[in-house]
Parts: structure tokens; sequence; C-alpha cells
């Protein structure tokens, strides 16, 4: 009964498991008939007309001015009236009123929710609609993510959460053929990217920069092919990318939903106010302005917007009226039909208009919708949840890890039942344009937080069952959440404990650790017994600043940690009786702090960096670093009323105010880590500090509570100030992968009128942002995202910290103050920068692997006492290590027996002669713990089977022609990745 | 076949135009099955618990601050999100969805103008509805009528039309049982009777005085019988009266309507804030604290309020979860059943609690919701706007008695084709209670007035055709509207022309015509030919005063004119030449003037009025009479920020400023009249008019426009200061039907604290008041609903016209200003009071036929040139005039070949020795040009046979015992009635 595999309908996952079953043993199946969903649907278009695609939707935010569950009940309608159970509610009511009518829907979060609530009989309803194409899903994530302050990893998770509910609920035709990006305030390419790479067939948005529309549309280019990767080979990264013509709302007089005012159709002549005439007229007016700006005989129109439909009835009753009467003008000689459509069936219509369509190479970064309205203040609004989030993404790689090395007693162990789901859906929401982006409410802000919280106490527990399973031991984990702050019960009271140190990257790692402490000597040894080097240093002053009201240790324990690939190390402490007190810091500046590979210098006037060495390429940066603040403008501006906002970043003029020019300096130096402390003010402080073992330095940043006495918001940056030859340009990644050339007062694709000359050269950095000249390139790692910008010559800021006094008027409507009651001074945030100094041409080989460690980072759990008998001190979950350009970017428990994998290049194809090459991986030598039993390869969604994805094709007017489609890994088992590329499986896998 | 009228089931005016046949010819009828609507589709109460009836309704206003059409369609939702037609979509959607649920509907006006746009399955969906008791509607005219503004003629009139579109609709199951004026500022003993005169088993509202309800709540009397007439023999005019709990809205925190911002029920434990707990236990207490201040196990609570339901799902799907979830808490104890209910269904539980309930025999006027918020102004507000109401409403009972008259060819004649329904219509929204009542936004006023305008011009080519038939002449009709301010072009430019008086009433009647002319001397003859006294006066300048732009007469033609009973003469009148110009107005008043009836005497130091004698019965009163001011109070008050607006009047203070001590005068006396002129300012003026033949002193007001250049809103009055002993005591009609007994400081049925002096002791006018001792009535009949008072012994104000500068905050959110473009200085106002002075035993022989003779004017038309001959100059529509004592209050083509036919006692019981008898009218005799065919009672409505007519008995708490019910008049065509009896019968006539 073997035949090949070629099963065009795949779809819940219950089948896909069948399916992946199919792959090591395949069947032969009968084909079921297809449904007429997706292209097959669309309504008839009258090819001598202009088509008006008629597209109703809402756009509901996954958390704005009001958290996702009370958007989703319809609570706190005092804030925003918007209740998305009503709208799905009411959308399927009136989908079922009339065939003709058509719906999409976009965010799963909500979806979710609502569908579990429903009767079978509802649940088989919708799926009909869907079925038929009536109710069409666009984009499908959880949430539609934002996009400058996203990193992939989490990204590509909260799109595959999304899409995987909607197949294994729907099947093919609950597949999204279309992204949809209405609302995000800028756009990334490594978001069109890994769309591309998802099997989307096109993609729209609503903004983008007012100068870039304007000479888009002037040249019918508003619709065009993204090539979004330099490295990965068209059309592979290649994404049909359409502008909508209103942002994502219907045009002006056209919008009948309860939130609006517009005047309905009043069709019956015996009552007043007739108005049918007036409309259709209007109506074709509007339809033949927006023709002029794009290139085919069809038109889109959002007929919808936030929170829209929930009633329905007021949008569809109008909408079929509008529909039947603009058609009515048709036998008078109107060359106009209007219908009922989707951006799936819209796009197909621009597939086979046939055209060739302009390349974009570059992002749309950054978004200003007037002259002073830069959308550039986000990329660093709320830096301590824009922390929270990176860093509960490692937790969250971690805590999927453990799932598949624990197996199923991870999930129900000896510290109970714990899961990762909690914390895959709290990272989910916080991928919303108005999460991880800073530019929700305060109280939302704090959900997204406490979502985040719950998610990893989940997975604590999962984590605790893992490690007891792997390691034999079932003596309680003590998770230290406040490291940072130094802030640790059990280490600060305990002399006798063990240290837990799971790495999840696949490659083994070395880390400092640093424990907050109270005895002064201690005892360190590894996995085999071995002493490691320790040393016992006081805490930092500033560390104390933060710390408020909690009990404190006055010191800390520093030694290197070392683990193994996807696997832990155990270290052993023990609080040696009446060693003598640490020495207390000098209280000045050295000349410099160096180890083997980095030197710096600073400046004894004033205690500031001066130069950067490395002392293996022996090159030498003049580096001067401080800190400074931009006065954020409260709108009194002759050019403007825009104020700096959650959003907008707009100081009042481009000067900076600096903190102070001299710094307050301790210095501790010993064998484990040079730390010179710096003190610029009572809000402002920072540890340069240099690790024994490390090619980077490390600036550890303290800011807060920002001052507003003076009544002025404050942007505080920190400005590197070296001898690096730039010429005005900078480089920074996107979402944390592919990087792009940043030009002051430059933009590739149109002529620039530059009227913001900071904030408008500012960029969002995910993870790393460098300047360089021939000789010298600067990196600078970032711990989350931010802001930044190369405003003058050699040059680099990054915004650190933002306190705002008014709100700007993008709808959030506070300021970004950030002050609650438990904090009611306002914030402090830290933070750390890492800085590495190489030549260009091998810069990667140090940024890559070091911003995939500051991703995912280790996770250090703790046991009180000795480590009892038999306890497994190592584990490794993988056989060997990866090569280096390898990253493990996805293990994660799909089903009872099936993990999905992600490898991926972390090298762009120009990074590194030594990296940038293709590198093969066995996908069954992979795990040391699991057996490999079958494979199949998925979209980077894995919501398609590779073979199985085929995407529209679209002719470019580059001149290029795309390399012909490379056949699939003729290999089962061996992978070979490329520069940047990406590989999504799923595994058939047994546990040893 | 014949047999007796014994069909229960009734219905679609279809099937009633058989039965009417069935009358004259029954046959026999199997009886359909009955559908189990109204009480029979009541749920299920638990008898041991406490019962709360949850009423989902909305409240739709008739036009407010949006016309009638806005509303329905949803217009102008800038100025308020309302929109009635997809409160109907929506509620008819959801209750598909459950078949426990309810909804009732109130507003025909909304309801007609949705349902003619339904498909036939819509509509058969909605019939099942309704059979099944699910929809049910209440009320049922077509509009909620104001109660102290309204005529009683018009208000039957709507609520007639709006129940027979029920009726022909639905048939019985379309019949409400429930009169429900939620809104309405105070509730006239009028409306109760009426109501309960049209079949209605009892009446709830939500407005009544605080201490009132403050009073009844603590002695949990809210629920009452009202005994609606001192005339009708009980229980023809008793009618259960409930007061609502909180107004007509939702107990505090359960509105879930899309207009509000209670939290929804959060019933879904793995999302946020799940509040289920909460919304049960504060629910339980809120029912809890109701059933203190009502008297059974039943409690009723509105589930909705203005305009709510337009998406409904909001609603239901929240109380849906309510109730399962109070309901579950029984098996923990709880003795609280929630259940969906209507009022009928409530009513009847009451009903069965066998209680007695205490008895009603005053009107809830006037309403006050504070200590010094009276809504006494409404009374008066727009006053120009009650005017043109209630002249309407003597052209639309004209234009029903022409189609009555003129039989087809009224409808399409040599005129065109015309109807009288736009003007039922028009009439029906504009007794809405922000209507005539005057509390609407300006531009709705506008839109009622545009309405009455339109329903006159289809009544006027209506009229013309059936004058042409009965004339036999076509010459064309010319319709002067604007005699009042003296203009009418063909009169003041033609020399021969004809004058038509068409007469409405059953008895002939004589009038003075005033008519602008240019010439100086006229010769005017009857329709016998005979020459009549005429005399050519001065146009007043009063009169040129609110002429504006209008080319004008400088003259006026003055003449005695007489018609016959519902039938017309003709006057022919020419131009002389060359007569000598009229007499110059004397400069000062005379001592007095007098015919043969009164005799008024004037001051002639004032020029004021000092007293008035009535000569047949020898007795004079002092009678001063003036015009004063209060100033509005703009809410700069210790008290109270109340301030005077469209609803509210709150003077000041209660010092009255007076216009002008003296008035310049001229005096005009001839054969026909005699009038003093008198100008008391640039913005108040006044003619007092006494005709030759007149037992009335008419006094002609024009006020305005008030002026408010010294920022104080102003409500003018006029006061007649008299010697009559009235001991704080005046008289007010209700309704223009039955007088009630006003005391000043005082309420009949509560200890009135008094806070508001002025305010707090006005009532409505509708057509009269008066006051009186022993031996002296003075009675004033007004043009027009207007508030009043006695302030002080002997002395009778009235207030005119009103301009104010503040909103008084009910929702209106305009000041009364009625400045516009038409008139920018604002509006000036004219009208008549009409005096007389009687014994009280008999004053009402005057006051009865006077105000009847106001409401139902002649209508006077114009034919240019001399009469054809061949043309009939005189007809009556009746065999005979009617006895005094009744009143024509019907004449309406009803179907084809049906009259609607309503006779009236027009007298109290105690209004009269000689004509508060019963009195018989022989209906076959009735009509001099229609053949009675056959004739069926009905209640006051038409929507039910009166043998039929089966009301809840209700048991009193008085001691008193209803009488048995009569039996119906034995006789087929001789009708008898008693004092303040109406009769209402559907004629099958043929045209002779």
């Amino acid at each position: 009964m073997f035949s090949k595999m070629a099963t065009t309908v795949h779809t819940p996952f219950v089948l896909l498991l069948f399916q992946i079953g199919v792959f090591s043993l395949p069947v032969s199946q009968t084909p079921q008939e297809s449904p007429t969903c997706g292209y097959k649907s669309c309504h008839a278009i009258k090819p001598g007309m202009l088509n008006v695609h008629l597209v109703p939707h809402t756009h509901d935010d996954v958390g704005w001015l009001k958290t996702v569950d009370q958007y989703f009940y319809g609570a706190r309608n005092d804030i925003q009236h918007a209740g998305v159970q009503y709208i799905l509610d009411s959308v399927v009511d009136q989908l079922l009123k009339n065939p003709d009518r058509r719906f999409i829907y976009v965010e799963t979060a909500f979806f979710y929710r609502w569908w579990k609530r429903q009767s079978g009989d509802m649940q088989d309803t919708v799926k009909q609609l869907v079925d038929e194409g009536r109710l069409e899903f666009v984009n499908g994530g959880w949430c539609m993510s934002d996009e400058a302050t996203t990193h992939y990893s989490a990204v590509v998770d909260q799109m595959t959460i999304g899409l995987r509910f909607l197949n294994d609920t729907f099947g093919p035709c609950g597949r999204p053929r279309v992204a949809w990006h209405i609302d995000p305030f800028g756009h990334a390419r490594e978001h069109a990217s890994v769309f591309a790479q998802m099997g989307y067939d096109g993609f729209f948005f609503g903004r983008l920069d007012y100068q870039d529309r304007s000479r888009r549309k002037a040249s019918r280019e508003q619709e065009m092919v993204w090539r979004a990767s330099e490295s990965l080979v068209p059309p592979v990264a290649d994404l049909f990318t359409g502008i909508l013509p209103n942002g994502y709302n219907p045009p002006e007089g056209f919008c009948w939903d309860q939130l609006c005012d517009d005047p309905p159709i009043r069709d019956d002549p015996d009552l007043e106010d007739y108005n049918v005439e007036d409309v259709v007229s209007k109506f074709l007016t509007v339809a033949q302005e927006q023709a002029k700006v794009y290139k085919t005989n069809h038109i889109i129109m959002t007929m919808g917007s936030d929170f829209q439909y929930e009633n329905a009835n007021l949008w569809y009753k109008n909408l079929d009226k509008l529909i039947r009467y603009v058609n009515q003008k048709q036998v008078n000689g109107s060359n106009i039909h209007v219908l009922y459509s989707t951006p799936s069936c819209y796009l197909q219509e621009l597939h086979r208009a046939n055209l060739s369509w302009t390349v974009k190479r570059d992002d749309f970064f950054p978004y200003a919708d007037a002259a002073h309205d830069f959308w550039t203040g986000y990329f660093t609004s709320r830096p301590a949840l824009k922390r929270y989030e990176r860093i509960s993404n490692s937790y969250l790689q971690i805590c999927n890890q453990m799932e598949v090395l624990g197996g199923p007693t991870s999930r129900n162990g000896s510290f109970g039942v714990g899961n990762s789901d909690t914390m895959k859906k709290a990272m989910a929401v916080a991928q919303h344009h108005d999460a991880v982006s800073g530019t929700e409410k305060q109280h939302v802000a704090d959900d997204y937080a406490r979502r985040l919280a719950n998610g990893w106490t989940q997975c604590q527990v999962l984590v605790s069952n893992t490690l007891a399973a792997l390691s034999g031991s079932s003596a309680p984990r003590v998770y230290c959440e406040h490291l940072n702050i130094s802030v640790c019960p059990l280490t600060e009271s305990s002399s006798k404990f063990s240290v837990n140190v799971y790495n999840p990257l696949a490659r083994p790692v070395g880390w400092s650790v640093r424990l907050p402490v109270n005895g002064t000597a201690y005892a360190v040894t590894d996995s085999s017994g071995n002493a490691v080097d320790c040393q016992v240093v006081p805490v930092s002053q500033a560390t104390v600043v933060v710390r408020r009201d909690r009990g404190y240790a006055v010191n800390e324990l520093l030694f290197q940690v070392r683990a193994p690939p996807m696997g832990y190390s155990t270290y052993s402490v023990s609080l040696l009786q009446k060693g003598p007190p640490p020495a207390s810091p000098f209280p000045r500046a050295p000349k410099d702090i160096q180890n083997k590979f980095l030197k710096v210098t600073f400046d004894p006037e004033t205690g500031l960096l001066s130069s950067l060495s490395n002392l293996e390429t022996q090159q030498t940066v003049r580096l001067s670093q401080n800190f400074y603040w931009y006065n954020a403008s409260d709108g009194n501006n002759k050019d403007s009323k825009q104020m700096s906002g959650a959003y907008i970043f707009r100081p009042n003029s481009s000067t900076t105010f600096i903190i102070s020019k001299t710094a307050k300096i301790e210095t501790v130096q010993n064998s484990v880590v040079q730390e010179v402390r710096q003190w610029f003010s009572p809000w402002v402080s920072q540890v340069v500090r240099l690790y024994a073992d490390s090619r980077v330095l490390e600036l550890e940043w303290t800011v807060g509570p920002v001052p507003i006495g003076d009544n002025m918001g404050k942007e505080v940056i920190t400005r590197f100030d070296t001898s690096i030859n730039s010429s005005g340009i900078f480089y920074t990644d996107s979402n944390g992968r592919e990087v792009l050339q940043r030009r002051k007062d430059y933009r590739p694709t149109w002529t620039l009128t530059q009227t913001e000359p900071v904030a408008g050269n500012y960029y969002p950095i995910n993870s790393r942002a460098y300047i360089k000249d021939e000789k010298d390139q600067l990196t600078v790692v970032t711990d989350r995202s931010q802001g930044g910008g190369s405003i003058q010559d050699g040059s680099l800021e990054i915004m650190l910290h933002r306190r705002l006094l008014h709100d700007d008027v993008r709808g959030v409507g506070e300021p970004l103050n950030e002050a609650s009651d438990l904090y009611p001074e306002g914030l402090v945030v830290r933070g750390r920068l890492l800085l590495s100094l190489n030549p260009p041409a091998v810069a990667a080989n140090t940024h890559r692997p070091l911003a995939q460690e500051v991703v995912l980072q280790p996770l250090i759990t703790f046991t009180e006492g000795l480590l009892p008998p038999n306890t497994r001190p190592e584990f490794s979950g993988l056989q060997t290590a990866l090569p280096p350009a390898v990253h493990l970017l996805t293990v994660s428990q799909w089903d009872p027996d099936l993990v999905l994998l992600r490898l991926e290049h972390q090298y762009e194809a120009r990074d590194s002669k030594e990296h940038s090459q293709p590198v093969t991986v066995n996908l069954q030598k992979l795990f040391a713990t699991l057996d490999v039993l079958g494979v199949s390869e998925m979209n980077l969604s894995a919501n398609q089977w590779k073979h199985e994805m085929t995407r529209l094709d679209w002719k470019v007017d580059s001149g290029e022609k795309p390399l012909p489609k490379t056949k699939g890994d003729p290999s089962v088992w061996e992978v070979t990745l490329k520069p940047m590329e990406i590989r999504t499986f799923l595994l058939r896998v047994r546990l040893r």
C-alpha cells in the first residue's frame, strides 16, 4: 500500500499527525473534495471595468487602551467601546444572511478565545463559512506583531501558534494567504522575509512615511515586490507588498460602523433625506480618484477599522445597498463594478494582471506621518517591559526545550503540573504592536508583564520537573529572578547551595554569574568537583538604589560558569568561615583596565572612557561615552504642536543636555572581573565591566527615576563618540537577524526632505548596531530593543529611557510617565550594552554568537545544601555541539510524539568568510536523549508541508530573473543550511 | 346562516372588513386556534420565591435630538448614536436565538417604517414571534404621546393609527394589553381615561414627583388603580397603574447595551477578571432592595433605555448568563427567581396576587425631579409649534370629513391626487412627548412643522376635490394660511372673489373673518345672495410687525360668517369703487366697549382693562390685565444650579417684571367689531376685541422677538387680576376634556413641601382654565396648550412665550432660543385668549362649545371671481345638527366602504344642569349624503369589538364596589351618550 505522498489536502493537525506517520510509512489516500475557499471562492469581477474590492474587516488590538481580555469581553467600555466577543458573534450572524458577504479575521488570540466558548453547532456553522471562503483568515498570527521592537524568534513563535490553531481547527481553508500588518508603525524587512518563508502570497499594510507615500502615489508604486533578504536566494524572501489606500479605514464618508457617524444609505423614498443618488455619486468619484494612484483596474477599500463590526448589521446592510445601487448604474454606462472581496481575492487579480512590479530592498523605517511626527520614540518606550519581554523569550525557549527533554514528566512530575502554553500565549500576546512596542496604557503594560510572569510560573514547574528527571534529584529548585538587582534570598542566607546553569544554545557557553551573598569568602566547585576561581566584591551602590525595600545582600560572589550545549552543569558553593571582608572599591578610576583580549582606558580628569583596544587584532579607537538627555517637545513650537509621547520622539531641539561632565568613580579589580563604577547623578550610573575571559566590554547602565520636577520630559541617551570615520553611515539589525545600512538624512527609495535632524535619523535597534570604517568596527549588542542613531560621524547614540509629560495624540491618551503605585517616583531601569571592536570583515564572528547569547541566556537555578549523591551534575541534550554557524532556533513539543525543530544559519551571506558557508546537520544524530523516527519539512510557520508551499510568482522590473526553484534536500536526515536560512521540521521522536 | 357574532378571533382588519359584513349579515365561523401570545405566553414563575421580571425594551423617541427619520435610519449619529432600523433588525435576530427571550416594542411610527421594508420571509418570522408572545407590542400608538400639551382628540387619533397598523398586521396577538408611558414628564388623568377606554389592562410609567415617589415607596403604593374620570362610571375609566422602579432604566450596574459601560459577565475562568460571583451577588442585593418598596413577590426590571438594543446581542448574551447564574443559586437556597418577561406578564402576576389597591383620582402634574426642578416650562415651550399642531388637528379633522363626504373623488379628483394619511401621520408624530411638548432641538421642531405642512398640502388637494364635487364648481381653491398676520395675496389683489367657510362641527357656527385687502370698501353677500354687514379697518400695526418682508395689505375686511353643521356656506365679496378710506383708529382708549352680551371697561390712565361685565347675567368683576416676565434662572443660585430650559421653568425669583405699566392705545369701533389695540413695548402688543354678536371677549396677543440683549432669559406671562375670591384654587382641563381642581401649594395625595412658589404651582392648560367663587367664574379658553397658575387669589396667569439662554440639562442640549435663519432676531408669536364671565353653574354651557370651536375652527378657502352658475353655495353633511351636548369627534374613512365615527358627550356630569344629561343620536339618520348600512361598536381606539373588550378587574381599597357592567346598547342605531362618554363605531356606508 505504499505510494508517493501526494496529499493535497492536509489539515487539522489531528490529520497531520497521521500524515507524519505517512512520511515514514506512506499509505495511499483518496484526496477529499476541495472546499471552495481561498482564491476559488472569489466573486466574479468585470474585466472591462474598474473593480472595487470592498473588504469588510475589523482591527482588534491584542491589548492597547484595555487589556486583551477586557477587549475580548467588552469590559471597561468607559475607556474605549470595544468587545471582540460581540464582533465575532455579529459577523457570523451577518455572513449567514447573505452568501455574497465576506469578512476577514486577523488576530487568533481573540478568535481562539471566542471559538472555545461556542457550541458545536456554531463551530460547524463557522467551519462552513470558512470552507466557502465567506469568512477568511488573513495574517492569522496570535497577534499582529510590532515590527520595530520585536525579535524574529518571538515573531516566528507567535505566528506559529496562531496559524497552528487555524490549521488544527479549519484545515487548509483556515490557512491565510495574505499577511496583513495594517497598523504597525513602520515595517521591518525581516518581517517581510519571515512572511515570505511562511508561504504568504502577499502582504498589505497601512502606514508608511508620508513623503514615501506621496511619491509612490504619484508614480503608482504603492504595490511592489519586497526582496526582503540579501542572503536568501530570490524568490525565497520575495514578498508582494501593497500599501492600502486609506491606512486601514474606509474612504471618508463611507464608514457605517456603530463607532462612525457617516450617513447611512436612506433608500426609502417615503422618508426624508433619501440619499441614494448622493451616496452613489460620491462613491464613484472616490473610486475613480483612488484608481489614479494604483496600477491595475482593481482597487481595494478596507471597510472597517479598530474594533468595528461589533454590530456588523450596520456595515453589511449599507454595503449591500451600496453594491446594489452602484452596480445598478452600469445600465446607464457606469464603468465601475463593486464587489465584496478579501485581500487574497484582490491579490489574485493583481497577480492575474501580469504586470512587472518594482523591487523594494530596504525597509519602511522610520515612519513619519507628518514633518515633525516621527514615530521613533516607541523604539525605546517602556525599556523595562522591553527587557522583560526579551528575557521571557529566553525563558520560553528553555521551557520548550525542557518540555522536549523531560517528556511527559515535564508537564506532570515531582513538582506538580506545569506547562509551556501559558508562556507561549503570554509571549505571543506581548508581540502585539501595542505591547512590546511600549505604546499601551500603563495598566495594560502591567497586564502584559503579569501574563509573562504567570507564564514563567507555569514554566518553572515544568523546568523543575525536567531538571529533577534529568539530574535524578528532586531537591526543590529555587528561581532567583532578581539577580540583576542582587536579590536572591537563598544565596544571601545559605552556607551551602548548588547552582545549576542551563544553556539553551547549541554550543557550550561560558557565563559570569554574580550572586548576592552576605558572606565574605566562598569556595566554588564545578560539576567535576574542581575548584573554580571566585571573588567576593561589595554590592555596587547603584544596585542598592534600585532595590528599594527588599532585604539585600552586602556582597556579590562572582565566578565563571560553563554549560554544555542544550544542557546544564552544576556548581557547588560553600561559605568559608571567617574570610576577610572584600576589599573596598578603589575610589578613583584606573588609567586602564584590561584582560588578554581588550584594553579600556579612562580619562583621569572625568572618569569617562577614553579608548578601546582589541589586543588580539591590535586595533584601538578613541572612545568616549557619556549620558545625555533630549528635552522632549511639549508642543510649544512654531513648526508644529507635536509633542513627544509613547509613539513619537520629538526633541524640542537637537541639543543634548549632558547629565554630568564627570563621573564619581569606584574601581574593583580582581582575578574574575575588573569594574569601574561611574556615578553621573543620583539617577544615572554605570558599571564598566571586563570579565577575565571575555572579548566583550560590558556597560551596565542604571537610569531612573528620571526627574521631571523641572517640568521637562526627558529622553535619555548614551552616546559613544569615536575616531571611526563612519561617513554618515551606521548599521542596525532588523528584528535581530539581517543588518541594514542606515545613512544620515537619506532614504534609499526617495529624495528625503529631512525635517527632524535627530528623530528623523533614528532607527530601531533590536539586538545590535555598529559603526565602521575600513579598519575598525565598533559593535554594540543590546539586551532589548532600543532606538538609536548616528547623528555625527563616528558617533553612535542609543536611547535608554524616556519619561514624558504629554500624550502624543496617537490614541493612547496617557503621557509615558511610568510612575505607578509600585514606583511612585518613576521607574528605574537597568541594562547592558556589550561592546566589541573588530576589523569589519570578521566582526560578525563576534557579534553573531554574542547576540544569540544575550537573547538566549543561561537559566540559573539553585538548590539548598549539598547535591544529593547520584545527582547527575552535567547534562547535554545534544550528541554534539552544532557547528558555529547553526543556531538552534526552536526545539518545542508539538504533540505527544512530535517535536518542532528549527535550525537557522545565523550568518548573512556577506558576514564572514569563515562562517557564511553552507553547513550540514544530521537530524538523526542531533539529540542525545531522543530517537528521531521520522521527519517532515515544513514552511517556517509549520502550517504547511514545505513541498506543498507553492506561492504566487511575481514579475519584477529589476531586470533580474529569480533563480529556478531548487528541489528539496534529497537526503532526509542531512539538512544543509545556507546563510540566513531557517529550516523547520516536525520530528517524530521517542525518548530514549 | 345567521348566527350571533361570537367571533373571539378578530384580527387583521382585512378580516375585520369581512366581520363588519358579518354584523349586518352574520355567518357562522369556526374559531381559529388561538396563538399562545399575551398572557398565555408568559414564562412560569416560582410561587414561593421573589420573581424578578426582566423586561428587555428600547425607548425610541419619535424625534427629539434628531428627526424621526434620522432616528429610524441612524443618520446624524454625530448628534446621538441611534438607529431604529438596526434595533428591530437586531432584536428579531436575537429573539430567534433563544425562545426564552422576550422583547417589547412600543412606537408604531418606527415599527411601521421598518416593517414595510422587510421581505415576506422576515414578515412571517416576525409574525411567528408575535404569535408566540416573544415579541410583544405595548402601548402601540404611533408614538408615546406627551401628556401635558396634547389634546385628547389628537391622542385618540395617533393611538388609533398605531393600533390599527398592529391589528391589520398581526391580529389579536398584536393588540397591546399594557399602556406604557415610561418617559413623559408627568401624567394626565385624561390619558389614563382614554387608555382605559381603549381596553388596556394596565399602565406603567417612569416619571413622577420625587416627593410623591418617596412617599409611595415608603408605603408600597407604587402600584394603584387610577380612577380617571369623575363622570364615567367605574370601572370604565379605571386603569391599573404602576410606577417603574428605575424610571425606565436597568438597575445600576446592569446595563449591557452598547451605549453603556457596565462590565459584561465574564464567565470564562481561563481569562482574567472572572466576575460571575460578583455580578450575581450584586443582583441579588438589588432585587431584595427593590422588593422592599413593592407589594407582591413579583418585581419588574426594565432592561433597556433610550435607543438601546441596536446590538441586542450584548444585552441578551449577558441577560442569558444572568438568568442562568442567578437561578443556579437556588440549589444553594437562594429565594430569587429571574425570568424573561413583559409588562403584561408582570401585570398578570400582580392581578393574580388578588390584592386591594389604593385609588388615585387626581393626576401626576406637575412633575419635579428635585426641589428646584419643576418640569413646568414645557407646558409653554415653543408656543408657535404648539399652535401649529393644534390648528393642524383642525385641518386633519376637516380633511377626514372631506374624505368621507367626497368619497373616492376626494383622493383622486379634479385637482389631482391627495390623501389624509400624510397629515394623519404628521399629526401622530407631532403628539410625541418631545414634539408638541417643545422639548426637541430646533432642527427637529422645524421637521415636525414641515411634516404638518406636507400633510396639509396633501389635504388641500383632497379638500379641493371634495369641495369641487360637493359644490359642482371646479374653480381653483386658494388657501390662505397666513390670515393671522393679514397675508392673503388673492384677497389683497382681487376685486371679486368668493369665500367658502367649512365648519367641521356638528352644529351651525358663526365666525368672524378678517381678510387682508387693499381696497377701502367692499360688498359682501351670503349664500342666499343677501347682503352682509362688513367693515374695512386699517391693519393693526402689531400685525405689520410680524409680517416682515411679505407684500402686505393696508386694510382688513371684516364680516361675520355662518356655516351649517359639517358643511359649508359661501360668501361673495366685491370691491366697491372709490369708497372712502377707512377711518383712522382713535388714538385713545374708550371708557368702555360693549355689545349686547358683554361690557369691558378700561382704565383711562393706563389703557388697561379694568372690568368685565356679563350684561345678560348682570354680573361684573374687576379685571385688570397686563404682561410680565420672569427672569429665567441662569443657575447662579444658592439653592440649586438648575436653569430654566425647554423642560424646566425656574424663575430666578417669584418677582415678575412688568413690560409696561401703561399701554399705547388705538381704538377701532364699527358695526362689526370694537377693538382696543394696546402697545406695551416694541415686542408686546394686544388687541382687545369684541365682535358684535359674541359672548366672548377676544384678547389677541403678540409677543416677540423677546429681547435677550440684557443676557436675561425671559418667561413672558399675561396675568388677569380679578375681584373673584378664588381661595387658592383654580381649574385646568386635562388634555382638553375633564377639568381638575388645582390648589395652591397642595397635592391631593401627599403633604407637599413647596420649594418653588411659582413653578411648583404651574399646571398644563390645554384648552381652558378658570377661577371662580360662588358667584362669578372667569374662564379663559386658549388656542393652544400653555402653562399657567394662580399664584395669588383672584389671579390667573398664563405663560405665553419663553426665550432662554441656557440648556436645562435634561438632554436636549440647546437653550430654548427659537432664533434661526428664518427669524434671526427671535420668534414672534401671536395667539388668542377668549374670556367669558358666567355664573359657575352655567359656565360650561359657554366654555364647552367655545373650546370646541377653537379646536375645530372653520376652514376658509377662496376662489377668484364670481361663483360660476350652478355652483352649490351651501352644503351640510348632516341631516340635522347634533344635540348641543354631542361632539362629532371623528368622522374618518376607514376603508373603501367603512367610516370610523366617534360621538362624544362633551359635558362632564357636574358641568351643567341643562347639558349634563344622557342624549341619544340615531346613526342611520346622521348623514345627509351617506346611507349607513351597518354598524359595529368598537373600543375607543377601534382595534377591538366593544363587546369583546374584557379587561382585568382590579380590587380597590376605597370601599366602593364597581357597578356591574352594563350590557351594550340594545338598539343598533340609537346611540345614547352619557356625560363624557365617547362611543366609537365602524359604519358600513354608501355614498348616496
